[in-house]
């Protein structure tokens, strides 16, 4: 794959002044944005970092947060975005996983940094001052280098590190321009947080494309309608929960035109949004995409939003879809396992070559999600990954909360399954065998989760059952929690 | 680099009733065009041709021209359109340069084709009849291969062959997408020749866009106008003379606002022309480009085009740009060698090795042009190559043209330059020493190269001279012929 010029140093001597981001308490022009990663990128050489090195980051959504995505490269470092919901426990897991040589954090997360004395510790922010004088230029980028690690989790009960390259974001940049175009006006609204891949891509996609992001630190829902309508957001990423939110706000007072896609992701959405949506003209376009597709993979177009209303659409132009059952290519309408492959996917697992192993083969990405292709070869995605749970956007594996559930003492089995939720779409939910019923207390093993994991994934609430339904070879049967719990 | 999707295929199954081509006397879905391509495939494969060879054309701008144009990386064969202004004599040397296997041909050229008997001939619309049964899937885009070969005059007299590879066409596609956008009401015009790469690439652009092409088999004023104001054409590939002749048409009847931009390429546009586009508010883009760079090289951006008037603007995003005098980087303000790298720039020339190391360094692809950047980085372009004569957007190379005439008894040495013309911009003037003045009559001589050069190329205006001005080293000082032509 060829090198590129650094796409935001094109952009700083393409057009200096347009603004590259627009955040609530600065705007910082392609020009500023590129200074600031320079800079960073000689803090990060000062400091002794040396390319191929991995450099955390744990930090909320601010303009800083892009320099040191467009620095790390600049040093050949892989930037490893960090959820900022975890514990310290997991932190330090992903910090030990992925051999971190450097964690930038800033003052919101300076008392969590302080605690994680595995790996040396720098303070973002003043990294990023400018400095005078010559600042090296800016080297090409090689699309074949890995560029980040995302963690996402997995059915073995510990995140795994997806490593994205550059030409993974690059492919997924423009495969997302062929589907939804570019006007000269473009406003790309980023809530979702940055350290996941739908909002990191963003940032990604404004630089390829030359366009602002409106960039809030949280999602607020009365904040992001407002950027639309003060600031001229034409494309915002969203979840359904915060569309939802959006929308009860908003009541009927319509959109503004300017205002042309909502591109809807990270899980199903309720059938209900979709067709309020419809109704009041909010120009909603599906997508289907995960960490290790560097966002979109599959993407309704806005031209068949209405007509395949429910559909997460077609593969992008690069990339191929199919899905597969029993070993074999599935007919239209048959359900099977969504399988893609592309220049955006992954290349594999951080240090997992066995993980990546069991999830591609020939460059097929088997997502282990289940949907099935119409005739016209739209996705319908019937299930994520049968045990995944989607909570607000935030994937929840069973297999994570069960094994902390099961160091408790008093616990000799965990089942934990996603419930419905009218607000998040899913909420956990455990199913235990208790050892020690005198111990068993529900709020006290809510608790013991909530110290040991990020919030949103520790149970809501705990069922205690005699046994828990498993297959002849011991394999937990989620589908008939899942069933026992509609009994309930 | 990675393997995409076949491009058409993909956006015949994503929306096949799309209009991909609207020409005059039909227009082809996505889905139709993609049936063509699939039946003119199995057609080539049943003449037997075989991956690796060359398949000339030989063929007016029609649909059929598009379906020759997928279907042939879908054998694996390179093709080569030829130009139809080029003579027998001409065409049979480009033929027999690049070991054409097949040319195929339309039925305007039927009576030349018949006499170019060193290569098997087959007539392209018959073999394009939709077939019934089973169609091969298309195999997928290898963006390494070599996929077109389009000849370009040389200094050396002889025509060489700029091999274009399937990235170099999906590269450019992509950076006229990040310097244009892509609105989704988009229709690109090409009134441009399909065999110059102007044309030929908006063929391109419209399958990976997924873009109607409105194709007009050749260029009309009135015509082109009629599809700007009636079939909404929002883009059009124009040369100055094309623009120039459409404006006249016009008057001061304003341009629709849906059409967006005149993309100028071909040579450099008068400065008249482009200030009567701006004051008339006609969206003029100048572009730089060439067939080595699989068309557009450096644009100006829509944004600046009335800033920096006159200036071919900057460098696509993954093009590298810079002017190199006396064997270093020039200055900003300093007149140098235009040169550029990227993903876009040709491999080479088939068959010439020498000629590829000539223009090629370290994959700077060096222009022989001659420009300048201002301080922004916009470009200039001071001079073509020095001896290139550009009439109408046709390159026309003395070298070629001076060979011609020395062939002739009656001359001795001949020199030929650009001479301004208010309509083409250049046409060719020669100057002559001649032998024999009895049999030396001018309107013999223009015919002479008439019989055996493209129309275009013969001079205009013969002038006999004692001597021409020659450096010590005895090579022709063009630019004192011009002097002598202007005192004229």
């Amino acid at each position: 794959m060829p090198h590129l010029p650094d796409w935001l140093a094109r952009r700083a001597l393409l057009h200096p002044d347009r603004p590259a981001l627009i955040g609530s308490f600065a705007t910082w022009s392609f020009a500023e944005l590129d200074a600031r990663a320079s800079a960073l990128a000689m803090g990060l050489r000062a400091l002794g970092l040396l390319p191929g090195q991995r450099l955390a980051i744990l930090a909320r959504n601010s303009p800083y947060y892009a320099a040191a995505l467009h620095a790390a490269p600049r040093c050949g470092l892989l930037l490893v975005p960090l959820n900022t919901r975890l514990t310290p426990n997991e932190l330090a897991w992903q910090l030990a996983d992925c051999g971190a040589t450097l964690l930038l954090y800033d003052e919101a997360h300076a008392a969590v940094a302080a605690i994680l004395d595995g790996v040396e510790r720098v303070a973002l922010e003043p990294l990023t001052e400018l400095v005078t004088g010559e600042v090296a230029a800016a080297p090409p980028i090689d699309l074949d280098a890995p560029h980040t690690i995302i963690y996402t989790s997995g059915t073995t009960g510990h995140p795994k590190g997806a490593m994205l390259s550059a030409g993974n974001h690059w492919w997924s940049a423009t495969a997302s321009l062929l589907n939804l175009g570019l006007h000269e006006t473009d406003r790309w609204l980023a809530v979702l947080p940055l350290f996941h891949v739908g909002g990191l891509s963003i940032l990604l996609r404004g630089v390829i494309y030359g366009i602002p992001v409106v960039l809030h630190e949280r999602f607020d829902p009365a904040a992001a309608l407002a950027a639309i309508d003060d600031e001229a957001v034409t494309i915002a990423s969203l979840v359904a929960v915060m569309l939802a939110r959006m929308l009860e706000i908003r009541g009927q007072r319509p959109f503004p035109p300017h205002f042309r896609c909502a591109l809807l992701g990270g899980g199903p959405a309720p059938q209900q949004l979709l067709e309020s949506c419809a109704s009041r003209g909010v120009p909603v376009v599906q997508t289907y995409g995960m960490t290790e597709t560097a966002s979109q993979a599959v993407t309704l177009a806005p031209a068949d939003a209405l007509r395949k209303l429910g559909s997460a659409g077609q593969p992008l132009l690069p990339m191929e879809l199919r899905i597969v059952a029993a070993g074999r290519v599935a007919a239209p309408g048959e359900v099977g396992e969504i399988c893609v492959r592309g220049p955006m996917v992954t290349k594999g697992y951080y240090g997992r070559p066995e993980a990546t192993a069991a999830a591609l083969h020939d460059g097929w990405l088997h997502t282990g999600d289940l949907g099935y292709l119409d005739p016209e070869g739209f996705l319908y995605v019937v299930d994520r990954r049968s045990d995944l749970i989607i909570s607000g956007g935030e994937n929840i594996y069973p297999a994570e909360v069960e094994a902390i559930l099961l160091e408790h003492p008093a616990v000799a089995e965990a089942g934990v399954i996603g419930a419905p939720d009218p607000l998040w779409g899913q909420v956990p939910v455990a199913f235990l065998v208790i050892r020690d019923a005198a111990h068993a207390d529900s709020n006290q093993l809510i608790e013991h989760c909530r110290a040991r994991l990020a919030t949103y994934k520790a149970p809501r609430q705990i069922h205690v059952v005699a046994e828990l339904p498993r297959t002849a070879a011991g394999k937990l049967r989620r589908n008939l929690l899942r069933e026992l719990l509609e009994r309930m």
